[in-house]
């Protein structure tokens, strides 16, 4: 069995994790802690399917002693001052937060606004995103696995399969969140009435997941960069990304035989065919993506639109991590997801 | 014209409010205050059709001099401390918070759960329920209006024409409402994720609704009682009414008429007929109540059913208000209602 | 292996039946039938997790053969028709339409509207509630499973308990269902524009939910009927019933009690906290029931509410379904439900 | 008074017109006609704030003698069919379907897959967009104004002040509609369950509103084109369009200032400071369009997102018919609008 702890466990990712990892056959979570809820009774502050008669500890390493894995469903800020100390006994990191996810910490500071706290531990860092081919192995070894964010994962898994082979552009990445992407603290924004029945833009220009996107495209590509427009819908889940870019295949079959060899071996990934579309509803609680590829006519532009689909707290975080986890203790990476 | 002023206008129902009355032909708008907001242009706040080209007030008595009457879209306990200062400067007053609802002080702190600090004033004020025969003339001649609460709106119009036929019961008042009807104030369950898809029942048995529901039933009849049970549903706006109770007229035709015959100088209700049912739609944004009455068999229990649903940011609270202040001044009570 | 066959798999019932038995690890789906959608591949009707790799079929006896059990999915009035021969070919039925549901005929004619043309065959089946304590041993050997309606499932589940303890009344049952309780065959009002931020009560006095309800309650006392209301809301699934009703325990800790003690082997009951309200999105997508009870001051008339919240899907239909199968073929009455 | 009639009143649009038009000081409604509902009255089928007691005449010529305008709310292909005889009659046309919206009729065949019964008169007809200035003068004089469609509307109020300084390119539209965009017809895809919690694209490459969004560009800039991909939210009503695009101008506040200039008599277009984005919630029931502008650093590729928000039923249809009416009676364009 692998023992598991969970930090921060009471936002709505730590509530997703805790549903995917309690219906796990070999995870026994060991300890949950939650500094907002410390000794509240887990079941209070959850609706779980399966009650825990346990309560939420404080988050320190004491309490997470014993643990094979801890999993951060933190703010940012918070895994980067424990991580030091947790490695130190043996508990290897899955952090769902965006504290390890850029390699350079000065990109990360000055788009996080704070010091970082752990800048050597940056270089031991995996990206945790398992389709990138290279990963895989990585995260099998890994001491600490940075969960990739949720726009990142959307349009990463719609671009991998061709970035090594486009032309210098700027792509352009709109994408549509639902509303539990924003989390669970409190903001008026997220009320219900200002939810329901709406649509807006939002960050143009100034979101702190373009780094991380370019990052990842910049280690097969550095011709590239993305123009990153998110938007806020009224949905609960999901995370929906329309691409316009230029290909330089011979056509759009080439193009679909590229994706469907690249993602083979990728039981999360579903190719759609030519005049389907994904769709929010098809992905939402499970942990796959769903992606189609569109020839648009074009002189020298943009010739090719990419649609992709995941459950933002499902592939776009605690499903993610959980595939990590299965990798990382080597067990079939598909266990506990649908 | 009439001079207005509105205190903690930066909630929904001061919102509302704002937007009926900058239609309002024989309105102007000359002070809008807000703790909160002070010093905030109005037009960053809210999102109005026109856009009010000035700042919020701190709520004081200097700001408000020269008003005919004074909105308190607040908190409740706030009104109850302005209210001796503005009428001794002719200022007339429109409550739509709670603090001036029940006649009895005793049993306002005992809901309310503090000191009533005007019990001096409760003896002048009018319950601005327009639609109770004796009472348009009462808020014509009105220094202090109380504003009805939503449930009480939606739950006596579909009583008043019978409570004074009605034998001695417990009538059981089954009500739901939109979330909007918790307000603005941060709560982790009117988020969007926890109020989407999303229906339960609160406050059973605890409702402060209920007191001011009983108090003016008692005026018409002392051995009536009611058991209220309100729900919470995903939709912004509404309440819907389904009451069960006992009546002793001749069959289900006399009941329609009576209603009809009641409500046939009262504009904003709607007598459905027997096989429609009254929908949140149809009467959403605007101040209408519709009403619908259904026959059941009986013995000697229950054997009828009443509907009703009203808007609760309108009929339920700001149009209302607006209703109740035309007829204070004497103008047709329709005027910028619909 | 159970070898399951299932007719009229496209409905909103189907679809989620597919999925639950997808999942079941005893269970291998052998053959999907679909009217409207013959020969059409079933993971182009239908978005499954799993693809399904074969075409729907005619719904004839032929293409069954074979299978040890056949769900009914379909509309009302196709079951009756096939059953005769299915059993003759030894091959159980679980039924999620309502053709097997009242044991009385002329009951059953007179509230569908049509005629009967398998009366020989009510006697044999079963009503498929398995918390009703005698109904375990029946379901299990039944060659017929009438497959209870939703809302006299959430209504039943509130009420077995206590229902040989109350005296002679009329229960008020007041029911809220989400839109896909109406089912997928279309209608204007089931649009979204329609449904959205909407609430309505409907069939006041006509539901046909309510015969089968009485049916059950007259097992175990014949004094009881039920004055019905249900009402639709914006959500999509979900039913959420509020029961008013009189009982003459000693007091509430003995009405709970009663509750726990019935419930205590019912591994989808949960019994929530006197202070706690079940609400739909706890038990949404689940085959549990979540009930709470409270005690209201009363003189003689009704002094206890029961809520009572299900997923219409779920244990509304498909999961019940599954639930009733397993204890068909006598494995655990939990496997492959949450 | 405008004497005015509407065919095909009982679709979205059409509701939304007669609501509109009811409060019009200047209009009597003289006709309202249904195929669909010939002789049923009015108030059954609409839930209007002001009953109509009247009922849907059968769509003929005769049943509208003496108006001087006819709205068509139709699907498309019947407006062509009638136009002829109702201007022969003296009566003026505001066809809000897309009969006479394309000049070329060979386009029109194309794009709609019928034949054009009416090809004489495309040539009379003036494209309905007010805010294009030549068109002001035109709509004036008009016989038949060709209302455009929803998504043209929000594209074009997006890019119309600076069309003519674009260089050669093809500019991005990715749009999301509410939907009610889909219309009242019934279709699996548009029912409660379906729309609820969604988001997709759909129509990639093939939307009719494409070459109409084209015929316009091309009027003042030749070199335009266009890739358009319509996406469908979980929202009543609202089109928000994200626009990607390269301009030649100083910097942002010289776009701005273009925006600002070209609009400064455009009572309904809102162009929001630099910092704010528009949301549907602001625009929804208004017949207003808000505008924002981005500037995005940029090689020389795509260096400007403009974001739009219309209400697909008032200024994206019905709102817009009734500003042309306005227009074509010489009256305020304003009356009856928010």
């Amino acid at each position: 069995m692998i023992s598991v702890g969970i930090i921060g466990a009471s936002g709505y990712t730590g509530e997703e994790l805790v549903k995917i990892l309690q219906n796990h056959p070999n995870v026994e979570i060991k300890s949950l802690t939650s500094r907002t809820h410390v000794g509240k009774k887990i079941s209070e502050v959850f609706e779980l399917d399966k009650p825990i008669n346990d309560v939420f500890k404080k988050p320190t390493t004491e309490n997470l002693i014993g643990c094979d894995v801890v999993f951060f469903a933190t703010p940012n800020g918070i895994a980067m001052d424990m991580a030091a100390e947790l490695i130190n006994k043996n508990i290897r990191i899955i952090d769902i937060s965006a504290d390890f996810r850029l390699k350079n910490p000065d990109t990360w500071e000055k788009w996080y606004g704070k010091n970082h706290s752990a800048k050597s531990l940056l270089s031991e860092c995996v990206y945790g995103l398992p389709e990138i081919p290279s990963q895989k192995e990585k995260i099998k070894k890994a001491l600490i696995v940075a969960n990739p964010g949720c726009y990142p994962t959307s349009a990463l898994l719609a671009l991998l399969p061709i970035v090594k082979d486009l032309e210098k552009q700027k792509i352009i990445l709109n994408s549509t969140s639902g509303i539990s992407g924003a989390g669970r603290n409190l903001d008026s924004k997220k009320l219900f009435p200002e939810g329901e029945d709406n649509y807006q833009a939002y960050a143009v220009r100034s979101h702190r997941h373009y780094p991380e996107i370019l990052q990842i495209l910049h280690n097969d590509n550095p011709d590239l960069d993305v123009l990153f427009v998110p938007h806020l819908s009224s949905m609960i889940r999901g995370i929906y990304s329309t691409l316009y870019l230029k290909h330089n295949y011979k056509d759009i079959e080439e193009v679909i035989d590229t994706y469907k060899s690249f993602y083979r071996d990728s039981s999360f990934i579903k190719i759609t065919e030519d005049q389907e579309f994904p769709k929010v509803s098809e992905i939402s609680l499970t942990n796959n993506c769903s992606i189609s590829l569109h020839q648009v006519e074009s002189g020298d532009g943009v010739n090719l639109v990419v649609l992709s689909a995941i459950d933002n707290l499902i592939k776009g975080a605690s499903g993610q991590a959980v595939q990590n986890m299965n990798i990382m203790f080597d067990i079939d990476e598909k266990i506990s997801l649908v």
